[in-house]
């Protein structure tokens, strides 16, 4: 078995069945990550540009608009009111998850098309209701991994039965949040956030589990940890272990007060898949690939997923092919959360 | 921080205070690991010597005694009866785990010290009548990853802060057991063995977390699963997560039918340790220590650890030094093996 076949076309778009038109984005919500990240990732994409952004901190704007050259720039109130409607087609929401459902029901309204920032909402009730609402539009959420390289090759492995029946996981994403991020930041407030370290970090090994092993996990069991202040309201770190329907296991963790790091371990009968760095964006990613005796070490070149990820959105928008990462994917996570919240605070393993 | 001064004198015996006379071994039970591993080990070690072989296979044992030039070969009878008593000053038991009590007890009588192999038996009441009976000499339980150089230069970074206070423990341990052992093995038989992969393999992420964190966990959550015959008595594989007192967790995994892997990483607040095939034996260690930006790598030389175990011994009975691995040590880990098991089969976190 050629296990460098993987690893020949490293960064293909398998998704990708032909070039589509560009749509139009109104950016909602201008924090680190969506000036950072997302509006340099919508910049260099293939099928989208910024024409709008709507926030509540128009200086912020305004200095961002000149910079990207984007026109309109409007505050939340004309927004909802369908001001600037006609500069785009589709919504990018990364405001806080509490706020997601106020700027989804206005889009689905406009009949714009949504892509929105993880967790989908900060409940999963939230979630649902997000679903509910955008029945008639293109619902995605923003799981930057979904279009990562490395972990699509990955699933194209795991698929072809590289590594046999996979077994266990081992996942974990921890970060330093107090050194990019205020202790008052809405990230630690659960009723913004919907969570500490397992819903805005944890999500990541979670879905990106449930993706490489299409399949979603039938009990999970939890424990959190918070050593107090500024971590007294949410969960420090978290250690979740899932149950997936043919007894493989996935231990995966989160932490907002570790050296920062972020692995991703998948065994199998037959052999074993590593990644290092998963889960940290636009970085190389050293990926080990065993079978048996046969190792295959590779180094992908870094490919930014966010930018990836907004081309996905526009071309499953203009191809009308099924979002792989919709909101019904974001609402499972929720549901998943949800359960490993209560387990951690029931000291039993919830069914799902 | 100096990382690599950790490994300056990485096969350096910090537990070693002196030289000490050369302990006469009874060695109880000849089977793989005995043969080819304990025995090499013995005859390389420096403060210990194989006398007398103890078997219920004498043809076994005759091909042994003649190449190790061991003259005294006895049945399990004559051991009970206290012949060859005289040859010898300690005994290694390296039987099934259903009978170390028995082969314990005489030794006891006798006034020989115990290296006893893990498990220190099949279920938690064995191993508190094995520390019972052994109250007037030493009884070690046979942990090799204890005198593992790795192991303790990682414990010795640990302790002196190089990785802050540590969060979270990723370890796993897997074989391919079909490829070297019967279906009919006592290793797949439950009565025998008291459980599956979680006690033969589990064991070592299990006892090495507990050394690394000096503390034994005040809760555990687990699942184990089997796809069928030959391990439909026993756990195929088994995923634990541990808590322990400070909140740090484990989340550990152990298969007897998986790639065959082992790997052991430590996540800090401030820094992570990481540890290549940590529980295969004998082979080179890969270690990552990194704090903040500061990263060391290592390669350290193949020990034999079984080797470091038996001086270790020897130095615990002629030191009277207390024995970093003793009975209780034995017993607690199987209090919380059995504590999993009882997680699994009832789906709730079991306090300890």
């Amino acid at each position: 078995m050629d296990l460098n076949r993987y690893f020949g076309e490293f960064t293909s778009r398998d998704w990708q069945t032909s070039d589509v038109a560009t749509v139009r984005i109104a950016v909602i919500g201008l924090g680190e990550f969506a000036r950072e990240r997302a509006l340099p990732a919508i910049r260099d994409a293939q099928f989208c540009e910024a024409t709008v952004l709507v926030s509540g901190s128009p200086q912020k704007a305004a200095d961002l608009s000149s910079t990207l050259a984007i026109d309109r720039v409007i505050d939340y109130e004309a927004y909802h009111a369908g001001e600037a409607a006609e500069a785009y087609d589709a919504v990018y929401i990364a405001t806080p998850p509490a706020f997601h459902l106020e700027y989804a029901e206005t889009a689905a309204q406009l009949g714009k098309d949504i892509l929105c920032e993880k967790p989908l909402a900060a409940t999963f009730k939230g979630a649902e209701r997000m679903v509910d609402v955008s029945t008639d539009v293109v619902l995605m959420t923003a799981y930057r991994l979904r279009t990562e390289p490395a972990i699509r090759r990955m699933r194209e492995a795991i698929r072809d039965g590289v590594i046999g029946k996979p077994v266990q996981i081992h996942s974990g994403f921890s970060t330093q949040i107090l050194e990019y991020t205020d202790p008052e930041s809405w990230r630690l407030d659960p009723d913004i956030a919907g969570g500490g370290a397992l819903m805005d970090l944890g999500v990541y090994p979670l879905n990106t589990s449930r993706f490489l092993l299409d399949a979603d996990p039938v009990a999970v069991s939890a424990e959190t940890t918070s050593s107090g202040p500024p971590f007294d309201l949410v969960d420090e770190h978290a250690a979740v272990q899932l149950t997936f329907p043919e007894g493989e296991t996935a231990s995966c963790t989160a932490s907002f007060n570790a050296h920062p790091d972020s692995r991703l371990h998948v065994l199998g009968t037959d052999g074993q898949l590593l990644l290092r760095f998963p889960f940290g964006g636009d970085v190389s990613q050293e990926i080990i690939i065993e079978r048996g005796e046969t190792h295959a070490h590779y180094t992908g070149p870094p490919v930014d997923e966010v930018c990836e990820e907004f081309d996905y959105f526009a071309h499953c928008i203009h191809t009308e092919i099924e979002c792989e990462c919709d909101g019904e994917e974001g609402r499972t996570d929720l549901r998943i959360i949800e359960a490993a919240y209560t387990a951690a605070e029931t000291s039993t393993q919830v069914s799902l």
